[in-house]
């Protein structure tokens, strides 16, 4: 994981600090902007920058300023969210609304409904005004209060929409299509000059943000997935040879998998994109203890074995242009059943695939912690006149990220990394399955 | 739903009873014979049969009685789970070892394994020894200790292997196919005029079985569905017209959608096996919903519109020899989706089947406690002498039910009758969708 | 339980029922009140009745009924929850309000806050319209919309409130004091010869009412019950001779301590009111337990052995009128804390009083059902114009019970019977512990 | 805080590595030793180190090595927990069994029963042997499998019993007096140049250790305490002018109150050892409160406003050496039923302590990964011959730190730092109590 250049963690603003927020007569803390976060952790990188007489790569920190851009009082805030649904969106919501009502006095927040659909001129539904009382409860429920869509719209289109309903701050709630989307709304208010502030919250329940330590809805998911693997492992033992196969979120990453297997405790082999594996070191693994042990329970992530669906078509992208991936959970099922109908073992293979109910789950408590600071520091870093970057969180640190900075990458698992290292010694199969 | 003839509510026994159970020195309460239970509960069949001047049908109780049939302390029983998984398995287990080893000092419990596949003489596995310490905390696990497996075996080859495991009890936990299958053995044990007691604990995670009031695992199931209702329900708000398909367990009767959907009280539509539908009825008044509302949570019983699967093919079977439904779940959201397609109407379907997770999952505490009374009212029957029976419960008292009454029938939803009409208010669904 | 005279049972009603309900015209199933639920279940109570001749009692059924008594469009409907939180209230008022709307198209519905005091004509805060909107989510939350509170108004001075905010049927969610109150109110009204309905939800989470079989909340104070006594457990585990205390509700009968003991299969000792034990009887077997297993689980229902305390000083009343309980949980901590210490065995004595967070839970799905039950059912016998009179739930029908039938009247466990049996053999305890 | 000098982060070895580890054939990623962990991840900290042109501080990081000190084989290792029950005791055991057993071939492997009474000659019980199948399903229950107890055993005893048990590794799992314990043991096991490794995994419910970002069973903790303060908002607003009290563990520092507070999004004062407050000062802003808006749900830790008790009588300590601290709980619930009183205002003050449903859950998924890794490493830095150390994380890194860097030492919240001031955001309580 190379370092960023410092001078791309800079983070742009729209001008000066004007006002002194109303909470600052509470004399409560602001944030100390020299506390900036070092990016790398680790005491080789120090060396090198040490050695190199430069300022070692850092973030700038979170959290609520001394001075800020705009005065609350007549700001308008704009909230979206956009992409698939995550547990502790309207967590994010909620704490958005609250900080902008009771921290900063703001009176017309509004949420424009179905992702960047709400932004655009034809939308067939109006932003709707949002107050403490109108969310007071929404944390209780899964998805998204504001509704959620997927693809871009028209910038230009867009930014004329912001202009109409009077938007100084806008907030997007998003994945790595939807923070592409809001640095083009960037790029485009900065070619017009505008002073309208884009702030990001990141989203993606697969946890492979680049240079963000952990993304909302992350916990809950492995949470979901570990008491859906307890199922799982009823079924596989409930039946002679019985294996169950569990798919579970991950498109190009086995963050949940990887994390659920480690949680669980019970399961026995884990399969992810990082990982290539091929059909009959795995089917070979798997028939081997099952003619021991005569039970299985095996974990793909989605995203997991896609070089072994290749024959099956050209590629397909959806509506935001990612890729279609071909469907790794039924192909294993119905190869492993086939394998061992061939080699004559009566089995019984069970597939479970959750995703919806466990994206779909309001959020637990560490998410609702973590949700409920994401919300604020975005308020936060709005009013403080910040654009182009997004909300993240470094060596348990919040800190503001440029957008440019993410965009188009992703974290990936290290197979000779700790977390890989913990699974191979937990599930005990074998470090190589091909 | 005619009442029985109160001959066919007689108990077949082994024998007369020859001993005083251990517990009787401690004095504790067992069962008033007398006290047996009315079958039909509302004043007409009260007059109906007062007017006859006979004796109506009625149950016998179940519960310990003053003498038993066997001495605990040489008595060998057996226990097997067969059929399809369901919550309370393994408390059901737990409570009978239990109740064997500290209430009639038994010391030989065989749990055959994988069903009645555990019973037949080619079985690859041995029966293992059941104590206290090896069910300890097995509740605490969804699924069963002892394995299940579907379809029947050689009665006469199964007659021998409890001879020569010198069984005297055998529990049996299974639904409709397996207390067939008891009732089998039953009739083989008595040709050959062996001192052989077989008690059935009926399972049915539909809970649609004749003159049980409630089967275990059911209301575990509700409770699992709910939760899965409440994702579902923001997976179909989370869209513009959004629309998420939940298909629920129940191959012949809606038992578990309809109390769901009484528990969830978000329901939009219902669809059950016992009341027809037509594709165009629902799918007008799903289009005229989501004009109006654009979101719609739609719940379907496995065994809803199978005349709508008709023209997929002849009928095929598996190995329990229930016939093997169509996919009513996929096969609606094809259609629904083909049919705002077809309607211009820009719309999101998402499917749910979330079967294996509430199936596996471990019992609630109320399914806890209603299995562990099953377990201990087993034994006592099985103790007592009592063959052919299964245990059920009626108006809130423990019966003794004779696996004869029940082969073959199934309870089901009355359209006309509370639940339906309840359902009926609650989603708002028209009563007839066709 | 002597079985009521048949007249006690019948249902007082304002007036001939005059119009079609607006579902009527949807032809959805009403209620066929020839069906009443008889009171006695078993053969006995079959064949006494019988042999008279007479009709033998019987509930009238709940449900909605061809024709009613109010106009729905113009009724107005008080709702008001009094005593002690209880899961489950916020379900009933939600299915209550629901049902007016959509069901009669009623469209003013009042919520009394405070209990009666919302009633009185002193009230420091008004009535608040409720709606659909206001009531959508409620049942999310543990508590009541409404809030609470104890002991009763004056009924002259309650009886012009609903005159003059035009209150046509009022629906009233209490236990026995508030039921009380209702009657007193029923009294007023038909001495004043005013068409005004009164009908009662019984809430006890203690489950101790009169001719009714289940009361709402118990389902889910027996599963929350269970899920403190797995902590406790590990609790007296823990510790050498660790001892695990756990105070559970009920007052003057011991069903959640009964139930939760089943439900968890972990404890080896319950106590409860309805039999009595001596400190030496109960203190010599604890100690006998903690010398063998070095360990032990200890329920105890609040209303148990309050003869033991009977020195404590008198007896004192709360605002219900209700008896100050002496506190149980405390007096045995410190009295098994002196014994060991005596007896010169090294122990750990805990104690968890879990109260508040039981009560105040929301409801389960078991729960939420019933709630929903329980407020449609109570709404159509309002419609109906029925009055003085409860909704309750006799051998798994709904059924309409007098207010007068069920005053001052409590429900108790039978040291004999199968539930106290079955906690016997479960826990292991004498059945004696004097 | 005060970062510490590099050669105080050093750890002891008992030799040089002398065996590859048998998982090495599988050739898994070993830890890379070259990437030690920066102990400050702040710029400031960076540009100080960087000017002196010294190492900064950094740990050793954990994992597994090349070459290791002890043949698994042929090792006995002991494992104990001691103090305060915990979420994921029997984690972090069954883990350590698992992966010296599968990972070293380890087959002696000891639990000591009680904490160091177990170590003790005069132990009541002698220590049980550990197997994978003895410990496969203790994570599914809270407390711990071994027993706990508070208080220091002689030392030289404690070595003589090490050594009678031929114990090459000892690993103590346990909070501030425990790993005390465990440096008093290294001391005396180098006087006597033994072979012994000492390792610690620290364990603290109030997450208040130095130099260790989390500490287990906290997650568990702030999800079951943001369970409780549900129940507890019910009850709070169930009343008229109702004030719930929570007493929520955290004898130093406020992290759990803190972070309950913040997950929970309702509570409205969070009261903390490090932020002092004045009676009056938190009684009339309550009253404040109570006056608007009729209800208050009030968190406060259990050391918190300590010197307002301090009246109350001379200081007193627990075995373990603690001071026991006066209950702030019930001391607030009597002032202010008692200020309430005294001003006129009608109300209900409630009052709830969860401490022993918080501490005796069993893991939630987030600890259940996490004490897969703490158990883990444990293992692997026993086996490497580290002693005198704990394992710790930082900055996302498991860690190994030396025993004596964290001796006595205890991590506060910061009043100004930005978990205590989103506190102060989220309940608008003013930042000043006094």
């Amino acid at each position: 994981m190379k370092l960023p250049n410092p001078a791309e963690l800079c983070i742009a603003t729209l001008g000066p600090p004007r006002f002194p927020p109303p909470f600052a007569a509470q004399r409560r803390g602001t944030v100390d902007e020299a506390r900036r976060v070092l990016v790398g952790a680790l005491l080789p990188d120090h060396i090198e920058w040490a050695a190199r007489g430069e300022a070692p790569p850092s973030f700038e920190p979170a959290g609520p300023r001394e001075r800020v851009f705009f005065d609350g009082a007549v700001t308008t805030c704009g909230l979206l969210t956009a992409g698939g649904l995550c547990p502790g969106l309207n967590d994010v919501i909620r704490a958005a609304v609250m900080t902008l009502w009771h921290g900063y006095g703001g009176r017309r927040i509004l949420g424009f409904r179905y992702g960047y659909a709400g932004v655009s001129s034809n939308s067939p539904v109006a932003p709707i005004e949002l107050t403490p009382a109108s969310v007071e409860h929404i944390h209780e429920q899964g998805g998204t209060l504001l509704g959620s869509s997927r693809g871009p719209q028209e910038v230009a289109d867009m930014v004329r929409t912001l202009l109409r309903q009077r938007v100084d701050i806008l907030i997007v709630v998003g994945g790595d299509g939807t923070l592409s989307g809001a640095q083009a709304l960037v790029e485009e208010i900065h070619r017009q000059n505008l002073p309208i502030a884009v702030i990001g919250v990141p989203k993606t329940i697969d946890n492979d943000l680049f240079w963000v330590s952990k993304s909302f809805g992350f916990s809950t998911a492995v949470e979901e997935a570990d008491r859906i693997l307890r199922s799982a492992h009823a079924e596989a033992r409930g039946a002679w040879n019985g294996v169950c196969l569990v798919k579970l979120m991950g498109r190009h990453s086995g963050y949940i998998a990887a994390h659920a297997t480690l949680a669980s405790g019970e399961v026995n082999f884990c399969l992810v994109p990082e990982v290539p594996f091929t059909l009959e070191g795995f089917l070979s693994e798997l028939e081997a203890r099952l003619r021991e042990r005569h039970h299985a329970l095996v974990v793909v992530a989605e995203g997991a074995g896609q070089e072994l669906l290749a024959e099956a078509g050209p590629k397909e992208t959806d509506a935001s242009g990612n890729v279609k991936l071909k469907d790794i959970g039924t192909f294993l099922r119905d190869r492993m059943a086939a394998h061992f109908k061939a080699r004559g073992l009566e089995s019984t293979v069970r597939y479970i695939d959750p995703s919806y109910t466990i994206r779909s789950r309001s959020a637990n408590s560490i998410d609702a912690e973590f949700c409920l600071s994401l919300g604020q520091q975005a308020v936060h870093a709005g009013m403080a006149g910040r654009t182009g970057m997004m909300v993240g969180q470094w060596n348990h640190h919040f800190t503001h990220v440029p957008l440019s900075l993410v965009a188009g990458k992703r974290r990936r698992l290290d197979p000779l990394g700790m977390v890989w290292q913990q699974v191979l010694a937990t599930t005990g199969q074998p470090a190589d399955l091909r």
